[in-house]
């Protein structure tokens, strides 16, 4: 049986003979560099499976798929500047490996090539298309503002961190679908429907990266755990944190959240103390696992035969399967 | 009788109309603040003019000229973090006003903006502009990524200094122009035509610029006379010094450009005489004439009423009433 694996090495080999070879170097090695970092290349998959679903071939999502990926790595490009990043993925960013202004302006190009692989496809498919690439790349650096904003805003609320993380992450998922279920001509009911099966999906995904960045096995977790605590970022856990816990509480945990201690072992093994005794996560668990019923329950909405959902289905459990 | 002044205060009512008020702020503010820095419009009123010579109102193409004032300040934002410059029109840029991070996402944010104005045009229309949209797009960031690669670069060709003004300047007055021709549904060989014009006149302009900057009139010129000088800028009047010049003089040149005195008054005087000397100087200004009669040749290739040019005659005469 085809699994997700064959879309991904169909889309690498796409990808791979799409790279740019034009001039100046300076200004698309850097965009081969990105693309050829690796990844596990969810959002194009989520392309080629959301046009599959709807009975058309992945080979017409395709650049659909690649304009989902450039724009993706678009982003990454600039905010590894705006985090002054110096990896990703194990390799160096490109405003390390080349220089700030190389890693702006081929971020650039970037994002203006994706828009350009809509031209591929015709007539109303490509208004389509490129009219919710517009509204979500919008929406993406709305989210990305407001990740920034909350750095410094005294009060965060909880459904304003989930409108950010779902602007910021969660509607790139969404679209990526419904990018394939235009190619694939759905009705606008399933696209609308195929649409939030993702973006559900994708606030469960970032609600759980938040989880397992303090609860998740060093072994299996690929980023340090504790990262988010030592950076005294303020995530669902601690925001659920504070509006649960009891007032000393809340006020011990808003203090270790104003210390940057050399060793952090201490700071995070308190803080995980209190996000484990105010319920918060536990109300994290719960919230993650209402998305994904939420998700699947969109999923079971569209009009499609069950054997044409499996994928999806099998896909939103692989993008949860850490969850343990 | 409408002149030119007209379009541009239809032009201003527009972009004042449509300032984005939307959240968050720190996204959009920025935009709002380089929108209202001033200029001259020129872009915008030649798309509007563009539209007005094929026989369409402006008004029907205020949303593309938009498009086009939307990118050329996207590109100006991203420009100034580039070029380090603290000051835009005598205003603070925004970088230095906000930071870094703002300037380039608030810039990203705006290139995608600028796209989403074609969506009010339908069907083929909106296609058109945003292919020749994209197109021209890249072609900037060739071309600033061109110019970026001269400064270090030990020889430049001159054909290649052409092709790095026209693609970092000239392109996209023609593509404004050609953008009003769309919306007018003007034929492909007129299309064609307009955008020529364009081209050649922002190359023309590009030239003069060059040329003002050593041997403008201080008193009109708005920049510093000398600057290119200061800055060592491998210039069309610099390339073609070290070419038509004698082994010496060009020798000569080369220390002259390898030098940042403190007060470098000397330096301008004895470049700008081997800029005459060489025969540079007088090779420029034939050039300029060459770029401006190629132009108004191709203007008058259009298919149109005579009246129907006189705006956009008058245009490229204004664009070069400088270069007295």
């Amino acid at each position: 049986m085809e699994d997700i694996s064959f879309y991904r090495e169909e889309f690498l080999a796409y990808l791979s003979e799409k790279s740019i070879v034009e001039q100046p170097g300076n200004l698309y090695d850097p965009i081969n560099y990105i693309l050829q970092m690796g990844g596990k290349r969810l959002r194009p998959v989520l392309t080629l499976l959301g046009a599959e679903a709807f009975g058309v071939s992945y080979k017409h999502a395709l650049d659909a798929a690649l304009a989902v990926e450039f724009f993706h790595n678009f982003s990454l490009m600039h905010d590894d500047i705006m985090d002054d990043a110096p990896l990703r993925r194990g390799k160096v960013t490109v405003h390390e490996k080349w220089n700030l202004n190389t890693a702006i302006l081929s971020g650039d190009a970037m994002l203006i090539r994706a828009y350009q692989f809509f031209e591929n496809y015709k007539g109303e498919t490509f208004r389509e298309l490129a009219k919710l690439f517009s509204k979500t790349a919008v929406t993406v650096c709305e989210g990305q503002q407001y990740d920034i904003d909350f750095e410094t805003q005294e009060e965060v609320g909880i459904s304003q961190y989930i409108n950010m993380i779902r602007s910021k992450t969660a509607v790139l998922i969404g679209a990526a679908l419904e990018m394939g279920a235009i190619v694939a001509g759905a009705s606008v009911e399933d696209k609308q429907k195929i649409f939030d099966f993702g973006c559900y999906l994708g606030i469960a995904f970032q609600l759980q990266d938040d989880f397992l960045d303090v609860f998740g096995d060093p072994k299996v977790f690929g980023k340090q755990v504790g990262g988010d605590i030592i950076e005294n970022k303020k995530t669902y856990l601690y925001l659920n944190a504070l509006k649960q816990a009891g007032k000393d509480e809340a006020a011990q945990l808003k203090h270790l959240y104003s210390l940057a201690p050399s060793d952090p072992q201490q700071k995070i093994d308190a803080v995980k103390q209190i996000f484990i005794k105010s319920g918060a996560a536990e109300r994290t668990e719960e919230e993650i696992k209402s998305y994904i019923d939420k998700a699947l329950a969109k999923l079971d909405e569209i009009t499609l035969a069950p054997d044409r959902k499996i994928l999806l289905r099998s896909f939103g459990q692989i993008l949860m399967a850490r969850n343990v």
